[in-house]
This record gives C-alpha cells, sequence and structure tokens, in this order.
C-alpha cells in the first residue's frame, strides 16, 4: 500500500529494490546470493531471482522471473538480469515513465570484518538508471522512509531474532571470563547463534560479536572487534553484538567484568545504564529525537563524562544492523513515530580512565510508549 | 615497482585502491572499516584512513593521512576524504592527468550470507572518476592483473592461511557425524578459526563454513549453505569453506561421509578426485586453462557424470575468496604463470543421483611446476 501510494504520487513507472535488507522490507524474503531484485508496478509485484537461488527461500504471493546467473555460459548474468527487466517494463505502457530506487543508503563499515550490508554495484546503478524510456527519478526520501515503520509480522520476526539474541548474551556472560581470549569469547557467542538454525522458524541466524577487555574497551567508541589478547582479572568486558535471523537485525552491547573490578570502573557502567534508563523511559510517539539525545548526554556529563560521550545515541535497527534514516542524534529535530525500532546505547570511553563502557538495547516504539526488544 | 610501471605506461596522476583486497595486494593492510583509500602516485603513496581506524593495524612505510568519520558532527565522511584527496594531487603539478583506479571487479554473491568482499559504493566512483582535472582513465586489464602475481611475501601469508584452514579441516571432520545439524558443524568449524586469533602472526581469522549433507549435497554445485538439517547415516557432506586470514583467503571444499555410504556415491568423490589429480598433475606455467579444464571434465565425463558437472574446474584465489581473472573455464586460452595461485575444484551435482561432491584444493603455480597450498 506504502509501495503503491509511491508509484501513484510520483507517476512512476515502478520501484526497484535489490538490497537484502529491502527484500525482507518488502516480502520478508532474505535473498541467499543478494542478486535477486524485485521490480514494483503499480499493478503486479514482478521478483527476478538468480536461477542459483534455493527455491526453499523463495517468497510466495509475488510472480518469480528466474535468470541465469554463476553457471558456465553465462558470463555477465547482469546483462541478462537487464534485459528480462526491461522486457517487463512495456506492459500496460508504463517504460514511458521513470523508474525510482534508492541509489545510495549511506556508508558504514565496508569491509567483512563487520555486519554491514555491501552496497549496490556501481556498474549496474547506471545501467537500471536507464532501464526505462522515461529514465530515473530519485524518491530516496519516502523509499527510506519505509525503514521508519515496522509492520505487526516485522516486529513478530524482530522477537524471534532478539530470541536468538538473548542466547548469545547468555554464551557472553558464561563464556566471558580470564584467561579466554577475546576472539575465543566472540567465537563461543557466535556459535550459539548459528547453531539455532533448524530450531522453530529459524532459517538464517548469523551472529558478528566483537568483544573488547580491559585497556582496548577505551577503543569501545572508535571500533569494535576481538583481538587475541587474553581476559585479565579486574577487568571490564564489552560485547557489541550484531544478530541476523532470517534477514531481521538486532544490534546489542553488553558489559561484563572479571572478578576485582574497581569501582571506579563499575561507576562508568552505572552512569551509562542510568543514561539509557532516563532515554528510554521518555520514549514514545512524538518525542523530540535531540531531546532523548541530550537526556542522556546531560545525565554523563552531570556525572564528569561528557567529553567521552562520542557518538550518537542510538539510530534506526532491524532491516539493517544499522538501518537508514533519523536517529537519537544531537540536535535532531526528527520525532519518534509508532513503529520505529530504535537503538539507545549511551556510551563512555576514554584512555584516561583506561576503560570504556557501553549498554545498548533495541526499543519498539508503541501507540502509547515503548516496549525493549532486547 | 609494478605499480610504477603501470603509472609511466598510461601517464596518470595517480592509482586509486580502496577494495580490501587492493590494500592487502599493495601494503599487506588488511583494513578494519574498509574505508581506506590509498592514493598511489609515482613519486609516493599517501594512504587515507578514518580517524577511526585501529592504530595498530596501520602499515609502516607509507604516508597516512587521517580524516574524520564515523564520530559526531561529520554526518558525510566522504565529502571530507574526497577533499583531502584532492588536496594531495595538486603537488608536483599531475593533477591535470588522469587517475585511474577499479571501477567493477565483477560480482559474486552480494549478500551478507557468503563470504564475497562488497562493492565500491556508486556514488563515490562517481565523484573520484572527477577528483582529478585529468579525468579518469580506465586501466582495469592492467590493475586486475596485479592479483594473479602472489609475492613471496604474499606466499608467507597465504601459508598461514592454510595452517589456519588446516585446523578448520580438521574441526570438520571431528564434528560431521551423525546427528548434529548442519549449522551445528558449520559453527563448530568457524569457531576454531576464529580461536585461533592471538597465535602467532594471527590478528584476524573469520570462517565461512557451509555444509550440505545428504540430498543437500545435490546442490552444492549450485549454492553453498548451512540448513537445520540433522546429519543421518550413510550421507556424504560437502563443506565449502572460506578462511581469511589478515586479508589472506583460501577457498577449500572437503567430503565427509557418516557410516554406511553406498558404494555408488563413495563412487562420485572419487570420480572427482581423480579429475582432480590428474589436472593438478598437469600444472606448471605455460600450461593452457582451458586445456585443465578439458583434463577434468573428460575424466568425468568418462566416467558418466559429463552433464553433472556444472561450472568451471577453478578460478584465482588469495586475496579474495574469489580472485578477479583468468580462471580454469570450458575453453579459456589464458596460460597459467609462475605465482599464480588457483582452486581447482571439479564436483558433480544431481537429484538423479541423490547427492553431489566437490574437492577443492589452491594450488600455487611454481618456476617449473606446482604446490599445493591446501
Amino acid at each position: 500500500m506504502a509501495l503503491r501510494n509511491i508509484i501513484q504520487r510520483n507517476n512512476l513507472a515502478g520501484l526497484i529494490f535489490w538490497r537484502p535488507d529491502e527484500l525482507v522490507l518488502t516480502l520478508a524474503y532474505f535473498p541467499h546470493w543478494g542478486a535477486s531484485f524485485l521490480v514494483y508496478r503499480e499493478d503486479e509485484a514482478v521478483l527476478f531471482v538468480p536461477e542459483t537461488e534455493p527455491e526453499d527461500i523463495l517468497p510466495e504471493g509475488v510472480r518469480i522471473i528466474k535468470y541465469p546467473w554463476g553457471i558456465i555460459g553465462y558470463p555477465d548474468p547482469w546483462s541478462n538480469l537487464y534485459n528480462k527487466i526491461r522486457d517487463v517494463l512495456p506492459d500496460k505502457g508504463v517504460h514511458k515513465l521513470p523508474v525510482s530506487f534508492v541509489k545510495n543508503i549511506g556508508g558504514s563499515a565496508l569491509s567483512r570484518t563487520s555486519a554491514e550490508q555491501p552496497p549496490l554495484p556501481q556498474d549496474l546503478v547506471e545501467r537500471l538508471s536507464a532501464i526505462s524510456e522515461g529514465g530515473y527519478k530519485d524518491c530516496s526520501p519516502e523509499l527510506l522512509d519505509l525503514y521508519a515503520y515496522k509492520t505487526s509480522e516485522d516486529i513478530v520476526s524482530l522477537e524471534l531474532t532478539h530470541h536468538v539474541a538473548a542466547r548469545a548474551v547468555e554464551a557472553f556472560y558464561k563464556n566471558a571470563g580470564s584467561g579466554r581470549t577475546e576472539s575465543s569469547v566472540a567465537a563461543s557467542v557466535e556459535s550459539s547463534v548459528q547453531e539455532m538454525v533448524g530450531e522453530q522458524r529459524v532459517r538464517f541466524a548469523r551472529a558478528w560479536a566483537m568483544i573488547q577487555s580491559g585497556r582496548n574497551t577505551a577503543w569501545g567508541g572508535t571500533y569494535n572487534r576481538s583481538t587475541g589478547k587474553k581476559l585479565g582479572p579486574g577487568e571490564m568486558v564489552l560485547m557489541e553484538l550484531a544478530v541476523c535471523v532470517n534477514g531481521y537485525w538486532a544490534d546489542i552491547t553488553r558489559m561484563a567484568q572479571t572478578p576485582g573490578v574497581s569501582a571506579r570502573q563499575l561507576n562508568v557502567i552505572n552512569v551509562v545504564s542510568e543514561a539509557q534508563a532516563l532515554a528510554i523511559s521518555m520514549m514514545k510517539p512524538g518525542i523530540n529525537m535531540g531531546d532523548l539525545d541530550a537526556v542522556a548526554r546531560n545525565h554523563i556529563g552531570r556525572s564528569g563524562f561528557g567529553h567521552l560521550f562520542n557518538h550518537a545515541l542510538g539510530h534506526q535497527v532491524g532491516f539493517r544492523y544499522h538501518d537508514p534514516g533519523a536517529g537519537l542524534s544531537p540536535g535532531s529535530d526528527a520525532v519518534l513515530r509508532e513503529g520505529m525500532v530504535l537503538t539507545v546505547e549511551p556510551g563512555i570511553y576514554g584512555i584516561e580512565i583506561e576503560c570504556g563502557a557501553r549498554v545498548e538495547d533495541n526499543i519498539l516504539i508503541t501507540a502509547d510508549g515503548y516496549r525493549v526488544l532486547s
């Protein structure tokens, strides 16, 4: 319905969706190869999938056209795909209207070391822009706004993701002990998630756990990664965790300690937890995002750590590890809306305090308040 | 040296490298964020890194310029980066010459379900093409050819990767038993790799294990993934394995069986193993790649399975899970050269035989023959 409105409002031939997150958003379909393209017209949706895509993950209720890909004799699958998409457009005479799709969704981490989604290949963007005689029309604001509303079906899927993520958090607390390396703890956490594939409704499950301990936590606001450092006594341990189940994402941060942590360091954890609780307690439709950031930031400031909170309070989440759209950033005048899911993740990090701490949960905005998913 | 030759031959202002694999190839530097850019001029190399990049992984012997990224107050880090790169070009008057970089490196799996490298963001490609007054010149064939030669330092790094991969293979044989789910076996394999971080010279280690069992192996030439299916008695088990250590990649396939596999199915494994051995035994500089594919394909054909070998015999590997460049494909007239590393991976898959099998190793071409790395 939202998609049809965008097509009508902008007088488009159709919308094209390609990113894994876009296909989850539109069809609850998490592609295996990442080479499936949904052409959404006013009267029909057509999904182009590589013929190598597993049959059992294809969505129902949509026309599916397969194109040769990754098999001998098709050195340029994109051309093949391009021609098939172009052939579908002339029906009903819409080929004189422009198409629209999101060219750029913003860049976060692009290497394979973390959980970010890959960008659209550049050559394909250029070709798709010219696929209709009507050219390309940029409707990115409207299309990106689709991420800001999670339907009740999306929420059920996100609850499953958080059910799996809860096991990962358990594995973290169980394994984060002295003598283990950061990477070994990460391996145990990630393993606990992948092992859940096959349990009810879990078809795909993968985690990226980034564990920092002791002085390494001081960098927790700059980067997250797991090294070969062993956890020592009296250390704080930070876990940044991405969990993807069937294409739906959770983004969680938890703190553990090995015995002997100083009261001074525990205080840092307490301050971020208090700041988080303060901000969450205010969440409901209509609340200003910048105000939420300010509430948490002011609390941390009053505790003397204001200069060590070096990032925004939160961002939208669910279809990606980091959804696009307005976030809980300083000065933002965007407002919370029902159906949004956001992280709330205040942090304090510094060499001067020899540590860092962050607590992060995922919050659903309801009609009259909020619900903590994580 | 090779880079300087490309610059001189094409009269360039400089070369730009960005992909994780390109930075490993040029600097043995595997970026954390994937947002580092190397501008290689005839007289100087300058590496632009986000200020959030971990200090301890930055390469030596190259000028490093940091740019703000991912921190509050810099909503558009690419603009900042772009301006910094542009500022460096006018030195020595080369800004009237074109720059070159690889716009498109070919598309394999693009979703986060496998180990492929992400493509370059499209908007950045457009901007970088216009960064010099001299414009852009396409030198892709010369730049992609850099992947086809692994230096002795690269080989040392690839040996480390294969040392880690050997542990993963051990974990596979140890865990691939009846009653375990495919995903649970994959979790054990991946965990065994990540746990090696911190051992000598291993700074980053990550594996993607894709386990198929029983009838699922029939799809091993179409896609690889781990499901919740439990391994049963009398089943073949296929593991497709990607291992990345410090940015250097191995791509290996192994077969296991649970007790009770039929002689007919074991014969399929034998045929692919024989085909692989035949092809490998011929490998040395000057040998035609298409001929190698034919040798393996003909052997499989003589065994009656020719129509079930549905992909090429192999591809280059090392800087990526799949390196660009010529591969062991039917009809290819490219030839093996010293310093190349290639997979050799014949396979037979089919519903009609209710199974599939592939054996895959990574082969270094030496001055007078070959060496098996895996």
